[in-house]
């Protein structure tokens, strides 16, 4: 199953410019990187956020797209499909994504921030957990999406792309398209 | 095959305490999630970052530790097993993993911050690539370190845990032991 089979849309809760900048950043672009569609995010609203997500989409392809959304009770009334919670206290998520991955609709997949509200959990149509230790919101949305996409994600490709890296065993090398195409 | 069949340690580069504090606290409580042993970081050292580590690892339990080695040449020098650098331009991850793994000898994996020095490459075994795209020293360790680990490092028991989720389909459950044990 692959990203053009079941669509993901993430929603990051409660950014904060001066302190999540560069973890929201890399939550962003481990969303593009392993299949989301786009993402909405709330909190306070980060024009350098939105700037280096658009940045590097414009160099590295495809069409993942970053939109503020004032609260996240609108995203939510508004979203046609289901809702995954990711968090430390869910279900472990290697039990429940079989059940996920089944369920032919749309997925916004809510990443916490700082504080997320108790009602988030239980507005919530799964609440999942990769692990039940603190490490990242990061590195759970990564594993998420590769266990949702089976690896498939690991092969898409990024349409017009200006920077391409050539994979190699030892050093650097960098394709770069004379324009985006 | 687990985190006691083959040894992982994780070596940070380039740790800036003003910009880099929590990407490197993600990097490293991922790291001890996903089945390292312990880690050690360059860069500046940063008292904050280490006594957030060793505050999570007394609350959450195992025996992951974090230390600062001045440089990465001698954490080289003296590490006695093989070398993995994580970095976007290396090869496929899923197309090295079972070479990896099928190596017995503990393994240095090494990630990179902001700049990391050419001669890293020359020095590793292998340079290894979660994807070809810009995302996440934290959700590119993460997955390789669950690949590596093919999924067993997720049941990992952390002995002597003051705190533990108690995972549930809405809202959350923590058992707090009355002491450490």
């Amino acid at each position: 199953m692959t990203e053009k089979d079941q669509e993901v849309v993430v929603l990051r809760l409660g950014h904060r410019p001066s302190r999540d900048k560069r973890v929201s950043t890399h939550l962003l672009l481990a969303a593009r990187t392993f299949g989301a569609k786009n993402a909405y995010y709330t909190g306070t609203q980060d024009p350098f956020l939105e700037e280096s997500i658009r940045k590097i989409t414009a160099d590295w392809g495809g069409d993942f797209t970053l939109e503020y959304a004032g609260g996240w009770k609108n995203v939510f009334a508004d979203w046609k499909g289901k809702i995954v919670h990711l968090t430390m206290y869910g279900l472990p998520y290697q039990d429940v994504v079989d059940d996920i991955r089944s369920d032919p609709s749309p997925k916004l997949v809510v990443v916490g921030g700082a504080k997320v509200p108790g009602e988030v959990y239980g507005a919530a149509d799964w609440n999942v957990a990769v692990t039940g230790q603190p490490h990242s919101e990061v590195s759970a949305l990564a594993l998420f999406l590769h266990e949702l996409y089976q690896g498939s994600e690991l092969k898409r490709e990024f349409s017009g792309a200006r920077l391409t890296v050539v994979p190699q065993a030892n050093g650097k090398k960098l394709k770069t398209a004379s324009r985006r195409v």
